[in-house]
C-alpha cells in the first residue's frame, strides 16, 4: 500500500508530573508531539507507511525528538534540518475544577520560520496517496501558509487524496491574516474536512444532538470539493470528566459513534489527532462508514486514556473497545 | 495597604507519594506547612503584604521551611528562632473507602515551648491591619495560649481587625486543659470567626440545609465584638469525592457559595485555611458578601485540586472559577 | 494458636508507573506476589502465624521476594530453592474504558519444575491447623497438580482445615490436562471453597441478584466434605470503576455484604485473594457468619484501593471500614 | 546455635536524594537505622539468630520501621511500644569538599523516656549468649544509661558474651552526666570493646601507623574484664574519598587489616555499626583473629558502598571480597 | 547596608538527571538562573541585600523562576515583563571522556527585546553601593549592550561601585558587532572587574603559574578605572576532575588561593558568577585581600559540589571550609 | 552502501537505579541490549544501515524492545515472531570494590527455541555486505549454533564480509557442548575476530604490554580465512575505576589505541560490543587501521560513560573524543 505524509510542526512538551501545577515542578516530562506529528504516530502503530514532514533545528533535543517518531515507526528521512529552534509547550494536566493550562512557547521556530520553497514535495509525494495537514500550520506563519498552499496543490495535482483538520488556536494566528482569511482557500482542497461551524457547538454536553445534517450540508457546499465532513463532540463535565463521540456525514447520512464517558481522564491532548489518526486508518481499511466512525471514536477514547501527545495503541485494541466497552483485566 | 500578621506553627509535611501508604514508602514528598502559615502563603499569592510569626529551630529544614515561604511572597524576618525541633507531620492520602491518615510528630517543638514574652508584638504589628490566628496554636501549650492571649490584647489595643478559625484537633489537647476552657476567651477579641456550633454539622452531605442563620445568631450573642461568622461545609461521599461550599452570616443576612462537586480529590489538607485566606483577601477587596463568599469557596475549591498545604492560586484563576465552573483546557 | 500454611507459586511483579503503558514505561515498579503468597501477606497482617511454601531459584531477586514476605512476618523458612527461575509477571493497570494487561512470564519457573515427592508435608503441617491452596497451583504443571493432590491428602489425615479458591486462569492450564479434569479430585478434600458456576457471573454488575442458595446447594452436594462455599462478585463499571461484595452459604444461609462502590480503583490485583485471606481471618475469629463475609469484603475493598498485590491492613482498619463506610481524614 | 541480642534506638533517617542538598530536597529517602538496629539487622543476613530490642511509638511510621528490620531476618517481637515519638534524623550527603550533614530529632523519643525496669531482661536474655550495646544509648537519657546498666548486669550473670561499641557522639551527651562519667561503668562488662583512645586519632590517614599495642595494653589494664580491643580507622581524604580498616588487640597480638582504598564513597553511615556485626559473627565463626579482623573490614568496607544504615551484605560476598579486592563484574 | 543590584537575563535550565544523555531523557530537572541570577542569589543567602533586574514574560514559567530567586531572599520586585518568552538552556552533564553540552535556546527572549530605556535606573539604584554585570548581557542584543552602557553610566555618575565579569560566550556575540567592539567601553566604567588575557589561560593545568602581575599590570593600564583584577583557573582532569583556584590583582600584589581537587565533580554551571558572588561579598565585609580570594575560591568549590546554577551555602559553611579542607560528617 | 546484518538474541534489561542493590530495589530501570543488538544500535547511529535479526515473543515488552531499536534507526523488519518469552536479565551496578552483578533470566527464549531452519537468510543478505555474530548466540542452545553455522555458511557464499566476537560466557554454555567444542568451527568463517588467547589477559591493569603480535600470528595460523585480530584490554582497579584500550592486527603491525583511564565508571555494560560496532563502522569508512583502532577505542570510552545497554554516540562525538582528550564543556 502507498504511503501516507503529513506535514506540520514538530513540538517538544514539557508536562508536570501527575496533577502538580507548573509553579510546583521541579521535574517535568518530556514527550514530543504537535498535531501533524501525533496523526503519523497513530497511523504507524496502525501498520501503515508514513512520513512526517516539518523543519527542525539541529541539535540533540531535536535528535531526541525524531527518536520519539521513529520507534512509532514514523519515517523522518524528508525531515528538513534548519533555523533556530524547536517549537515547545509547557502543559499543566488540570483536575476537575482546575483548568488545564497550556504555555506556548513555538515563536521563531524552526517550522515558523522555512522557505515557501524549501520542501521538494515531488519527491515526498512520490508513492505517496494521502496528504494531511491542519489548520496549526498556516497560523504559525505566512510563509508556513503559503507552503502548505503549495503543498495542497501539489497534492491535488498527483490525485493524492487530503485530509484537513481546521484545528482552530485563535491565540495562534497572529502574523497578520486571521483563520477565515486564509483557511478557506486551503480546504478547498480537502476530500475530507474536520469541521468547525457557527450552529455545532463541539463542547456541550449534549453535542450529539446538534443538528448535523444540516451544518454538513452546509460546508459541503461551501467546499464543493470535499467528501467527508467529521466532527468530534467533546462534554466537558470537568477537566477530569468527559464525554466523547464523532460524527461524520457524507452527503447523505450522519454517522454518529457510541458516545464515550470518560470519567477519568488521564491525557486529553491529542484527542482530535487521535481521531483523524484512525478515521483516515479506517476509510482506508474499512467500508462501512458506522463502523469507521466507531473506530476512530474508540482509538482517541484510548488516547484520552493514555498519557502523552500520542495514541499508544494498536488495531486490535480499538476492535476490542468496540467489542467490549468496560475496562477488564486481561490475562 | 497595610500588611497581615498571621501567627501559628510552622510544620514540616511528609506525604507518601501517590496512593501509598506509609509502610509502603521509601520515598516521601517535602511540603511545609499549618493552617496559619498556609493562611500567609494564600494572602501572599493574592498580592497582600503577609508577616508569618512562629518560633522554629536553627538548621537547614527549618531553612527550606522559610524558603519555602519566601517563594510565596511571605515576610518571615519576624520569625523567632530557638528550640529543639520543628513540628512534623506524616501523610497519607486515603482513597475511596481507605482514610487519608496524619501521623503528628509535633510535640515538644520549638513553637510550643515558647516563652509566653518572646514575641515583641509592638513591632510586628507596626504596619498592620489585620491579625489571623488558629485554635490549633492555643492547643499547643499553656505558653501558646498565653502567647495568643497576649497577641490578641495587643492587636485589639491597636485597633487591628481579628480573625480566628476554630480549627479544633481534640487529640491537640493535652496539656491540661480542654478548648472549651481556652477558647471562649480567645474568642473573644475576633471580628471574624470560622465557629463550629453544636447543631452544626459540617460533614454531613446536607449540610448546606442547615439553619445558620438561628446557629450564627447563637454565636454572635456569646460573642458580641465579632461580626461575622464563617462555616464550611464537606459532604464526604468518599476519601476520594466530597462536596465543599461556604457559608457566612454577618448577622442579617447568611451568604452560601455555590456547592462545589469534587469528584477526584487531590489533596484536602489545607482546605479550610486556603478558604480563611480567601476570604480575608475578599473581605479587604470586595463589598459584595456573595460575591466574598463565593471567592473563598473557589479558591478553597483550587486547593482541594492541588497537592500540598499551600494553595497555589492566583487572584485571576479564583476569578476565571466563579465564572466558568468547569474545568477546560486554556490554550 | 496453630500455624495457617499456603502453598503456591511465588512471583515477582513488574508494573508501570501510574497509567502508562508498557510501551511507554522505562521503569517498572517491583512488588511481589502470587495468589496463595498474598493470602500470607495478609493473615500475616492480621496477626496469625503463616508459613508460605514454594520453590525458588537462588538469586538475589528470589532473597529480594523473601524480604518482602518476610516483612509482612510470613515464616519463609519451609521454602525450597531450586531451579532456573522465579514466576514473573509485567501488569499495566487499565484507566476506564483500557483494559488492565498482564503479560505472565511464569514458564519454567522453579515452582513449576518442582518434583512432587520434593516437600516434606509432614514437617510442615507439624504445628498447623488451615490449609489454604489455588487453582493456580495445578495449573502450572503436571507435577505442580500430583504435588497439590499429595498435600491435600497429608492435610486431610491430619485433620487440618482445607480452604480452596477455584481462581480459574484458563490460559494458564496448558500442560495436557484441562481444569474440568483436574480440580474436582482437587476440591473433594477441602472444607472451604472459592466457587464458580455455571450460572452464576460474578463480573454482572447486579451479580448480588443471582440465586447463590441454588448455586451453592449444586455445589455443597457434588462436594459433600465442604461446609462453606465463596463467591465474590465484580460489578465492571469499567476498568477504574467496579463494584464488589461476597457472599458465603453453609447450606443453610446466604450471606451477602454489603456492596462496595470503588468509584476510584488504584489496584484490583489481588483483591481476590485479600478476600479469602480476611475470610480465614474471619472464620478463625468470628462466630458470625454475616461478620465473616463483612470483613472479608472491608479487607478486600482496602487491597483495592492499595498498590502492590499484597493486602496492606491490620484489623483495626477492616473493622473502622465496617463501622463507618465512608473516607474521612484521621488526625 | 543460640541467639543475639542487641538494645538501642530505632530511628527513621530521611535522606536527600543523591548529592542534593536538604535546602533543595522536595523529595527524602526513608530508611531505618540506629547503631545498634544495624548491627542486629547485618547478623541476621550473615543467618545469626537477633533479637533487636528497643522502645517505640504505636503508628505505621514504627511500623513500617519494624518491617525494615523483619525484612533482614531480625525478631522485633520484644521490642516494647510506648511513648511520643519515633526518633528521626535528616541527613545530607558530602561530597568531595562539602561535608556530610546530619540534623538529630531524636530528643524526646520513646526510647529516650523508658523507664528503667520497663525491659524483661530474664525473658530476653533466654536463649540468648551475646549482649551488643554501644554508647549512644547512655547518652540519650537517665533512664536510658540505667537500663544499659540493668542489662549488662543481667547479662553478665548469665554468662553472656558482651561487646560494646563507645561511639561517641558528644552532642548527644547532655542530659547532665558526660560521657567521661558514665561509660566507664558500662564498660566494666565488656568483654570486647570497641574502643577510643587519647592517643589513637582514628581519622588521620596513617592511623594504620599508630601504637595499637600500646594503647591496648592501657586499655586492657583500665578494663580487666575485657579481651578483645577493637580500632577502625578512617583516613579521610575528602567526603568522597576515604580509606578503611580495622584492628584488634587481644593482649598479644595486634592485628590489623587490609587498608581498603574507597575512592568513591556511597554512603559512610552505619560503617562502625557494619563493623562491629561482621566482628561479632567473625568471632562466632572463626578461630584465626587475623580472618576476623579481615571479615569485620572487609564487610564494613561493602557498606560504605552501600546506600541506608544497612549492611546488604552475605557471608559469601564478603569471602569474596577478602580473596579479591577489585570489583570485577559477575555473570 | 545598601543593596546591592545585578542586572542580566533570567534563564530557565532544563537538565538530564544523573549521567543521563538529552537522548536518553525523558524527564528533565528543572533550576533557574543565568550568571547575574546567580550572583543575586548567592549574595542573598550570605544575608546581603539584593535587587536583581530583567524582563521576563508573564506566565507561569516565569512565576516559577521568580519563586526560585525569591526562596533565596532576593528582592524582584523591579524586575519588567514583557516580551514573548523566558530564555531557556538544556544541560546535559559530562562524564569524565564525555563533555558536558548545552544547548541554548534562548535568542528572541523578553530579555534580548528589551527596549533600552525601558528600566527607570533612578529608582533601581536608589540605596544601591554596588552594580554588577557581566559580559553576557551586552551578548545578547544591540538593546541589550545599550541598556548596560546606560546602567553603568548612571551608577557611575551615583558613585555606586560596578563589578563586571567578561563571562566571554563567543557564540552568543551574533548580533553584528564582536565582543572586542562592545566590551572595552562598558569595562572602563568597572571598579572590579574578572577578566580575559591573552597570555592567560585558566584552563591550563598549571594555570596558577602564569605571570598574573604582569598581565594585571597590563589590564589595569588599559582600564585605569579599576582597582581590582580577578582571574580564576580551572584545570580540566576531566568533565569529573577538575582543580579549581582564584587569583585577585591590586595593582600591588598577587593573591591566590588555595587550589582546589575537585576529584568528583557535581555541577560546575555557576561556578564562575558563585566565585563572583562571594568576591563580592568578601570584599564588602573582610579588609585582608588574602582572606576575601580564599572566601571566593572556597565558596565557589561548593557551588562545583551542589547541583543546579544556585550556589546552595552560606558565610558559615564557608568559613569551615577554609579551616578544614577535607570534608568530615557534621553530627 | 550496502546494509549490515547482525543476529542474535534480544534481552531486556532491568537495572537498579544508582548504586542500589537488586535486595534494595523496588523499581527497576529498563533498558534493552544484548551483544548483537548492541552492535546494531551503535552501527546505526554511526549512519549505517542495519537490520538486526532474532526471533522474540509477540507481547507488549518485545513491542517495546523494537520500538527501543527502532528509535536508533535499526530495521526490526525482519524479525522473527514466535516462542515464549523474551530473554531478562537483572544488573546492579558495582561501586568500588562491590562488583557488578547479574542474574540472567534468559533460559527458554524465543530466540534459544528457535528452529535452526526459521530464518530465510536468502532475504536477509540480500543487499548486504557485513555479518556480524558473537560467540554468545551458539551459546544458548544446539539451535542456536546450527542457526549461526547455517547463516555463516550462507554469507560466506554471497561474499559477505564477517565478523565474530568470542565473547566468552563460560555459564551460558550448558546445553551439551562446550565453547572450544563449537566456536573453531564457527571462526573459520570470521573476516575478522575478537579473539580470545591463552596468553592474553585482558583484565590486567598493564594488558597493553602483552605480545600481541604472538598470540595474534598464532590465531591468524589457526583461523586462515580471518585477517584482522581483535583484542579490547580493561585493567580494572576497581568496579569503579577501569582503564580501557584496543588491539588490533593484520598479521603485520600491532595497532594499539590510547589507553583512556576511566575514573568514573558510568556503565561498562556494553563496552565489547561498542567497540565492535565502532572498528565495523572505522573499517567500512577509514584506510588507516592506527586510526580505526583510535575510533573504536574512543567510541567505546563513551559508552563506558553512558547508561544502558547501548552506546549513544555519534560519529562526530567520537571524533571531538580522539582530538580533545579531556571532557570540557560545550556551549
Amino acid at each position: 500500500m502507498k504511503k501516507i505524509i503529513t506535514f506540520g510542526e514538530l513540538l517538544a512538551r514539557f508536562s508536570t508530573i501527575d496533577s502538580d501545577r507548573i509553579k510546583q515542578s521541579n521535574h517535568l516530562k518530556v514527550d514530543f508531539g504537535g498535531a501533524e506529528a501525533n496523526v503519523a504516530s497513530s497511523l504507524a502503530q496502525f501498520g501503515e507507511k508514513v512520513d512526517f514532514i516539518s523543519r527542525v533545528p539541529k541539535n540533540d533535543l531535536t535528535e531526541k525528538a525524531l527518536m520519539s517518531l521513529k520507534q512509532f515507526g514514523v519515517n523522518t528521512e524528508n525531515i528538513l534540518f534548519g533555523g533556530d529552534r524547536l517549537g515547545l509547550y509547557f502543559y499543566e494536566k488540570g483536575e476537575v475544577y482546575r483548568s488545564s493550562k497550556v504555555i506556548y512557547d513555538r515563536s521563531h521556530s524552526s517550522m515558523a520560520t522555512i522557505k515557501k520553497d524549501a520542501i521538494n514535495w515531488d519527491v515526498i509525494f512520490k508513492d505517496a496517496d494521502w496528504f494531511h495537514w491542519t489548520g496549526i500550520t498556516p497560523a504559525l506563519s505566512k510563509a508556513c501558509a503559503d507552503t502548505t498552499f503549495i503543498a495542497l496543490q501539489k497534492a491535488k495535482e498527483r490525485g493524492i487524496k487530503i485530509s484537513g483538520d481546521y484545528n482552530l488556536r485563535k491565540n495562534l494566528w497572529n502574523w497578520g491574516k486571521s483563520h477565515t482569511e486564509i483557511m478557506p482557500e486551503l480546504l478547498q482542497f480537502c476530500d475530507i474536512m474536520s469541521g468547525i461551524h457557527p450552529n455545532i457547538d463541539i463542547t456541550k454536553q449534549d453535542a450529539t444532538k446538534h443538528d448535523f445534517k444540516k451544518a454538513g450540508d452546509e460546508m459541503l457546499e461551501k467546499y464543493p470539493n470535499c467528501k467527508l465532513i467529521v466532527f468530534t463532540s467533546r462534554g466537558s463535565y470537568s477537566a477530569s470528566h468527559n464525554t466523547w463521540s464523532g460524527t461524520i456525514y457524507d452527503g447523505k447520512n450522519v454517522y454518529t459513534s457510541f458516545k464515550y464517558d470518560i470519567t477519568h481522564m488521564i491525557d486529553r491532548v491529542g484527542g482530535g489527532d487521535s481521531f483523524m489518526a484512525a478515521l483516515i486508518y479506517a476509510l482506508r481499511n474499512y467500508e462501512d462508514l458506522q463502523y469507521v466512525v466507531e473506530f476512530a471514536a474508540a482509538a482517541s477514547t484510548l488516547k484520552h486514556l493514555t498519557k502523552g501527545d500520542t495514541n499508544i495503541c494498536t488495531v486490535q485494541e480499538v476492535e476490542e473497545l468496540i467489542q467490549n466497552k468496560s475496562g477488564l483485566i486481561q490475562r
